[in-house]
C-alpha cells in the first residue's frame, strides 16, 4: 500500500497503469497528500475543549490494512474486455480498483480508517468512444456483468458504491478517455466537451476561446462534466449562471437499448423533455458520454461587496427580495448566526464556507457581480440598493474576496477535522421561501439530538448558496465529536434524523447532491408512487437487464 | 345549428346546458362571433389583386349543413357517468359535443366548411375534483373508453382530435370546474390554480393581490392553466418571465395508476425532473387537474421602445447580444423583412402581428420592460445601448405600444382572411442562433415553393419572438390564395414540405405549439429511439390501457 500512496499522491504520467490514470485524490480524503494542511493550535484547543476530541482520538488510516475485494472476473472476461476497449484500459489491479471503489462522503472517509476490507469494482475499463461503451454494454448485458460510471470520483451519496445487482460482478467505466472539446459554437454560445473533461480542464479549453462555462460547485477541481450532469449539480455562481442542468442545452447518453443524443433545440413543445429525464439519472440509464452546454465570454470585471445582516430571516427575506426583483448577482450566499459567528471565532482557518471579515455577530452575506464593467456596476448597484433596504451593513468587498479565495477549500479542512477526531459532514436541501425557517430549525434540530445523543455537543451552521424565484436551498455543516466504536454509524444516525426532518418538513431530499444509494431510500416518498412507476418502467425500458449502476437512484 | 350559433356567440348563464358551459369561439371561427370584424377595402383589394380570391371564392360556413357523428355510448353508459359526476356535468347534446370536437388550426377550421360531417366525442364530461377524474379514468379503463382532457380547445395541432385508438368510445373531459385559485403564497410567489382556470381569469383572481402571472400567449383569452402546461406554451413574455413551463413550480396529474404531483421544492438533484416529464405530455399520461406557478407582483410601470433594423441578420445579432448579455427586457421580438413591409402597407390592419409604425424598410424589433420603475428603466436603458450599438434605430415608444395594443388580434384577422378565400396559417421552430439564417430560409423557401406548386403566391412572414442564450424561436405567418377543391389538403401539403424542412435543418418539430396529431410524424426523429422508447415505456406503465388521449403525442 505504500506504493498505492505514492500513486494517489499526485496526477501526472508517473502514475498511469497502461493509459489508466489513478484518481489524483488519496484513498482517505477529499484532496491529494500534497493539499492536506494542519490545523492551528486555536481550531485544535477548541476541539479538545469544545467536542473532547484530538489528533490522537480519531482513528488514523493505516494503508497496510486496505485489502481489496478480490475480482470475480476470470481470464476469459478480461481478454474480453481488452478486445473492446485495448490492453492499456483495462486494469484488475488493486491500485486501480481501490480508489474508485468508494466516494468522497464523510462514511466513505471513515471507512477507509474503520472498514479497511473494501469492496471494489472488479475491474476498471475504460471505452474510447460511444461504440467502445456500446459494445461495453452488449458485453455487460450477455455476461450478467453491472457497471458504474466514474467521472471524477467525488460522489458524497453512495453514487459509486459497487454493487453488482442482480449480475456476477461490476465494472467501473472511468470516462478518461473522453476528454476533448468537441466543439464550440461562438455565435450561439455553445460548446460540447466530453463527459470525462474535469471542470478545470473545461475551463482551461474554453479560456482559450475566450469563454467560460462558470460552474463551481466544490467538487469543481475533480469533478466532471459528466458527473456534473448525471448528478444535477449546481454551483457557487448559480444565481448568475444557472444550475448545472439549466446549463446543459444537450447530452448523448449511451444506453443498452441505444444511443440517446437529447436537446434538439434551446426550447422545445415538442413532448416531454428528455433532457430533463436525463439529467440526474447517475448512470441507471447508461453511460452519459458527451455534454453540451452554454458558455458565456470570460467575464470583464467582477465586483464583490460583503453584508452584514441583524438575524438570518432578516437576511433570507433580503435575498428573497433580491432574487423576485431579478437584481443579477452572480453569486449570492448568506450564513446563519452560528455559521458566521464559527467563521469569525476561526479567522483565517475558517471551519464553515465563509470567511467572516471585520464584522461582528448577525449573519454574513456575499456577493459576486460578474459581466462587462457596465453591466457588472448596474446589477451591483441595484442589488445593494435592496440589501440596505432589507436591514443589511455593508461590510465592503474583503470578507467577499477572502470567501472566493478559499472557495474550494472547506471539504480539504474536512479531512484535517476528521484526523483530529472531529465528526464533520454537510447535507443539503431546499424548499419554498415561506417554509424555509421552519426547515432550517427542525433539520437544526435533529441532526443536534442525534448528535447529542451519541455525547457529542454538535455544532450545525446552515448558510444559503442557491436562490430562485420561489425559495432557496438550504446547506448544513455539522462538527461534533466522533464518539463510541463505529462513528460512521454515529453520522448515519444523524443523517437518518435530518432526512427524516427533511421529508417531514416538505424540503427535497437533495438540492445538488444528488440520490445515490444514500438518499434513495427517500426518493419514493418525493416522487411518489406513479413517479416511482415512471422512473422503474423508463429503467426496465432502457436496461432491461439491469446492468446500468444497480446501486443508485432507482427505488 | 341556429341555436348553436347563438349557444357559441357569447359566454354567459344563458349558455349552460345543465352546469355545463358552452365553449365561448364559434364552431368555425378563433374568436366569437362578436369578435368577427370586416376587413377594410385595401386589404380586400390586395387579396385580390395579388391572391386573386374574395369572399366569393372562398367556401362559406353553413352551419345547417354540420352533421354530429352520433354517440356511440348507450344509456347504461351515460347513467353510469351521471353517477360519478353529476347529472348536470354529462351532456350527449350535439351542441356540447360539436364543439370540443376539433380544435382552431387552419385545417380544423377549414373543415366546418368543407368537412361537415364531424367526429365527435362521444359525450362531454366535467369532473369536478380528483377522485372524479379518477373514477372517471377507473370506468374508462373498465370500461374501453378513451377521453380527451379539453381546456379552452385552442389547439392547433390536432391535440384535441376525438380518436378512440383502441377503445369503443371517447369522452371529452372538460376541466371546467377546476376553476379556482386554490392557494397563494405572496412570500414565494407561488399560486396554485386549477386547471381549467383560463389566462384572463388567472390575471382577474391574481390582482386581487396585486400579483401577475405574465403569461400571454396569443391563446391567452380562451386557453386554461393545464392546458399551457400540458403543452408547452410560451407567452410574448417570455423573455423577462420564462416560458408556461419555466413558470410552473408543481403539477398535478391523475393517470389511470393513480395521482402525481410534482415539483416538491423550487429546484433539486433527486432523479431526472418528474415536472420536466409531465409538462408537455398533452394528456396522455393522465389529467392535470392542478398547476403551481410563480407569479409576480403586477409591474409599477411597462416601457416601450421599437427599433429598426437595416435587415433580418443584422436585427437577430442584437436580440442575440441582449440575450446573451442578460440586459432584461420582458418582450423582445423582431420581424423579418416581409413581415415588417406587410405590416406598413396594412397599417392598421396587420396581416402579420407587429403594427409598423413611423418607419420604412427594413426589421422592425419591438421591446417592453416591466417592473418597478428603477428596475425596468435599468433594464431598457441597457437594451437600448445593446441594441444601439448593433445597428438599431429607434422609433420611439408607439410601434411597441400598437403592437401591444393588439397582441392577441392576429387569429381573428385569420377568420377574416379565411372568410375572404385566403390560406392563412402559422407555424413555428426553434434552433441555434448560428443555424437561425439557414432554418429561416429553409422554411419560408419549403413553404413557397409548395404553395407556388398549388398556383398561388405565397406571402412567407417570419418573427423571432422567443429568445435563448443559445438560440431563438421563428414564427412563420403564410399568407396564400386558397385554390382547388380542398384547401385543406393544399395547406396540409404546404405544412408537411416546412415540417420535413425544419427537420432537415435541425430545428425542432415545435418551440410552443405542441406535439398533437399534426406533429406527431415528426416526433421520432426528434427524440430518436430511444427516446421512444422511452416515453412510450411510461405511457404504457402510467396508462396501461390506452384510454388518455390517444390521438396525440406518442409516436
Amino acid at each position: 500500500m505504500e506504493q498505492i500512496m505514492g500513486y494517489c499522491s499526485s496526477m501526472s504520467e508517473t502514475t498511469r497503469a497502461g493509459n489508466l490514470p489513478l484518481p489524483p485524490m488519496t484513498l482517505s480524503r477529499w484532496g491529494a497528500d500534497a493539499d492536506a494542511r494542519e490545523l492551528g493550535d486555536g481550531i485544535r484547543d477548541l476541539l479538545r475543549e469544545v467536542l473532547g476530541v484530538s489528533a490522537e482520538s480519531g482513528v488514523a488510516f493505516d494503508p497496510a490494512a486496505v485489502r481489496a475485494s478480490p475480482s470475480r472476473l476470470d481470464d476469459d472476461d478480461i481478454a474480453a474486455l481488452v478486445a473492446l476497449v485495448g490492453a492499456g484500459n483495462v486494469s484488475v489491479d488493486d491500485e486501480q480498483r481501490l480508489p474508485r471503489a468508494r466516494g468522497k462522503s464523510t462514511p466513505d472517509l471513515l471507512a477507509w480508517r474503520l472498514r479497511p476490507e473494501v469492496a471494489c469494482p472488479d475491474a476498471v475499463v475504460a471505452p474510447g468512444d460511444d461504440d467502445e461503451v456500446a459494445a461495453l454494454l452488449a458485453w455487460c448485458e450477455r455476461e450478467s456483468v453491472a457497471l458504474v460510471p466514474f467521472g471524477g470520483g467525488t460522489s458524497v451519496v453512495g453514487g459509486l458504491n459497487p454493487e453488482v445487482g442482480r449480475n456476477r460482478a461490476v465494472l467501473s467505466v472511468d470516462l478518461v478517455r473522453f476528454d476533448r472539446l468537441e466543439s464550440i459554437d461562438t455565435e450561439s454560445g455553445e460548446a460540447v466537451f466530453g463527459a470525462g473533461v474535469t471542470g478545470p480542464r473545461a475551463e482551461e479549453l474554453l479560456a482559450g476561446h475566450g469563454f467560460s462555462l462558470g460552474h463551481f460547485p466544490q467538487s469543481f477541481p475533480y469533478a466532471t462534466l459528466g458527473g456534473f450532469a448525471m448528478t444535477r449539480s449546481s454551483g457557487q455562481s448559480s444565481a448568475g449562471y444557472g444550475r448545472f442542468d439549466e446549463m446543459v442545452r444537450s447530452l448523448t447518453v449511451v444506453t443498452p437499448i441505444g444511443v440517446v443524443d437529447a436537446g434538439r433545440a434551446p426550447a422545445s413543445a415538442a413532448g416531454p423533455d428528455l433532457r430533463q429525464w436525463l439529467l440526474g439519472s447517475e448512470g441507471a440509464f447508461g453511460v452519459c458520454t458527451r455534454v453540451g452546454v452554454r458558455i458565456h465570454p470570460i467575464p470583464e470585471v467582477v465586483r464583490h461587496e460583503a453584508f452584514r445582516f441583524p438575524d438570518f430571516a432578516t437576511g433570507a427575506a433580503a435575498l428573497r427580495a433580491v432574487e423576485q426583483q431579478g437584481t443579477g448577482p452572480t453569486v449570492i450566499r448568506l450564513s446563519d448566526e452560528t455559521e458566521t459567528m464559527v467563521n469569525l471565532a476561526t479567522a483565517t482557518e475558517s471551519i464553515g464556507e465563509q470567511s467572516a471579515g471585520a464584522q461582528s455577530g448577525g449573519c454574513l452575506a456575499l456577493c459576486l457581480f460578474e459581466g462587462t464593467a457596465e453591466h457588472a456596476g448596474a446589477r451591483h448597484a441595484e442589488t445593494r440598493d435592496v440589501l440596505l433596504a432589507h436591514g443589511g451593513t455593508s461590510l465592503g468587498a474583503e470578507p467577499a474576496r477572502s470567501w472566493e479565495h478559499g472557495r474550494f477549500g472547506a471539504p480539504v479542512l474536512r479531512d484535517s477535522l476528521l484526523d483530529n477526531g472531529a465528526l464533520v459532514e454537510t447535507l443539503e436541501t431546499a424548499t419554498d421561501w415561506a417554509d424555509i425557517p421552519a426547515l432550517r430549525d427542525a433539520v437544526a434540530a435533529a441532526l443536534s439530538s442525534s448528535l447529542e445523543a451519541s455525547g457529542t455537543p454538535a455544532l450545525v451552521m446552515c448558510h444559503i448558496s442557491h436562490v430562485y424565484p420561489t425559495g432557496a436551498s438550504l446547506y448544513f455543516t455539522v462538527v461534533a465529536g466522533q464518539r463510541g466504536e463505529d462513528p460512521i454509524e454515529q453520522w448515519m444516525d444523524a443523517k437518518r434524523a435530518a432526512s427524516e426532518a427533511i421529508v417531514a418538513a416538505g424540503g427535497t431530499i437533495t438540492h445538488h447532491h444528488a440520490v445515490g444509494a444514500d438518499h434513495r431510500p427517500y426518493l419514493a416518498d418525493e416522487i411518489g408512487p406513479v413517479g416511482v412507476a415512471m422512473l422503474r418502467a423508463v429503467k426496465a425500458a432502457v436496461d432491461p437487464h439491469g446492468v446500468c449502476n444497480p446501486g443508485t437512484l432507482i427505488p
